[in-house]
């Protein structure tokens, strides 16, 4: 077990990607839910999974990220998604977004190719952080093995860490595997190697082994709630509980109740259409192949299933 | 069984990228060695997997496209991979083909997200398609699941023919599997929907039942023998071969032992290294991260093994 202290965290989203009828991107309904999701204390890990960022071109994120700034959302609350397969291709984002002031990336590793080496895999981090060349490049590892099917090892974190100390900045474990993220809370967390749980599944969890907080999907629905968890997780874990736990237990579980209705449908349609029900919107629920939105009856199945635990999104 | 007649066939090359020692792609050394490949009668499916084509950008793709054409390599002849994680971008690609007088494409389907819907691919085929807006266009599907990940199923394969006749004008399978090949030659080249084996492992077997050839790594490092088998099938068939089959089946068995050799590497950057070899140019064996080149203990594993079989690439 870890001696960690628990400290209060970050959360941050991946911001889910307005389309309009021609499934452009909406560069200003994505400047409004990201002034909602930071109105909400939610930073902004746009170009992730959940953004479906790999269904958009490069210019089209640069071009949502431009927007996005020129909107005056604060910098240093993003996180943008910057890792593509092709290395050249997230050198351009990760210099797009510094020229931006951004700072702070989340990075995939190449994911077409499998069963690659750390020794490649080494390779592909060093060339974008030398191709770059900016002192200021903060990267936070991607880890989602059930969706990339690259991992990112133990063994791959120590050598970029002990190579790029400072750039190699943290992690996101999206692994699912609450085993892994505890070995790297433990391994590299110390180390100021901030690690992100990929989901508020693993919140407290990440919290009270030291961890920097989570990015998390649901994170787009339930932002409020998610953020004061993690802000106030010192004050809510010295409170008593009703549970015989903390109040910070009880709050975890209120965060597990609405993600578990989430996680019975498609995750990234399911929100969206969640989004277009609040904002009353139905463009919202547009999603970019090979996705498919939400049929009619698993929409009215989610809206039901969300009014029956009594969670509705608000503000939007 | 099908019964199908054997006929004569195509073999393409998914042709290797050289680098130089930034990594960009060389162009003039790319131009060469296509003209290498069509002087030994083997077709130009650049951009494919062996190709390192992920791990390109967009752009770094048109410009060596527009090389190729602009040197006067043959355009039907060529069968660019131009399928992306993002729709646009395989608009893009196709339009940047069609636009140099390519018409047919080698398709991968989005391979990001997985366990995607059949609905979810034919919308994304379907959305390229018309985007590119070009009755020209002759897009082979890329059923590669090792790697993408993301299988094309026969029902796809149905509805994208119903929906588009002519377009979708055939595949290659790289599954490895030889049962989901012998399934689609069954089901959809009688309908001209040309199939073309990931291997010419399958070469022999393809042709036999009624198949257009190969699409296969190993046409990078021995093409004249692979076209040779392909070019005569018919008359090799009709010829006594030394070991009870025809001269066919001895033409396959000299193939499949080449391929056993490289199969026992690497398979990219082995050939690579092959190339370098042959060709005396070191330069050759670059590869772009996540891949890494063969150490010098492979390649002069490789080496040998293939002296042994006294293989060598010649014309280089």
């Amino acid at each position: 077990m870890s001696s960690a202290t628990l400290r209060n965290g970050e959360v941050l989203s991946p911001v889910v990607t307005p389309f309009d009828a021609d499934l452009a991107p909406d560069a200003d309904r994505l400047v409004a839910q990201c002034r909602w999701l930071i109105d909400n204390d939610v930073g902004l890990a746009v170009f992730g999974t959940n953004s479906e960022a790999n269904s958009l071109s490069v210019g089209e994120k640069r071009r949502l990220l431009e927007a996005l700034v020129g909107a005056g959302l604060p910098v240093q609350r993003m996180m943008p998604g910057t890792g593509c397969c092709a290395y050249v291709d997230s050198i351009e984002l990760c210099r797009a977004a510094l020229e931006l002031g951004v700072t702070r990336v989340l990075m995939l590793p190449p994911f077409y190719y499998k069963g690659v080496s750390d020794d490649g895999l080494f390779d592909a981090y060093a060339r974008i952080i030398d191709g770059v060349a900016d002192e200021r490049l903060r990267i936070h590892l991607y880890h989602i093995p059930p969706v990339s099917q690259v991992p990112i090892s133990g063994a791959l974190i120590e050598r970029l860490l002990a190579r790029f100390p400072g750039i190699i900045a943290g992690i996101k474990d999206s692994s699912g595997d609450w085993s892994n993220t505890a070995m790297m809370l433990e391994r590299f967390q110390p180390q100021g190697f901030d690690v992100y749980a990929g989901s508020e599944t693993f919140l407290l969890p990440t919290l009270r082994q030291g961890g920097a907080g989570c990015i998390s999907a649901t994170a787009n629905v339930n932002p409020g709630a998610i953020a004061a968890l993690a802000r106030n997780a010192v004050a809510l874990e010295a409170a008593q509980g009703r549970n015989g736990g903390t109040a910070a237990d009880d709050a975890q579980a209120a965060l597990d109740q609405v993600r578990s209705v989430f996680q019975r449908f498609p995750m990234i349609p399911a929100m969206k259409a969640a989004i277009a029900r609040a904002a009353n919107a139905p463009d919202w629920a547009r999603v970019r192949p090979p996705l498919v939105p939400l049929d009619a009856a698993q929409a009215e199945a989610l809206a039901r299933e969300l009014d029956a635990i009594g969670f509705s999104i608000s503000g939007l």
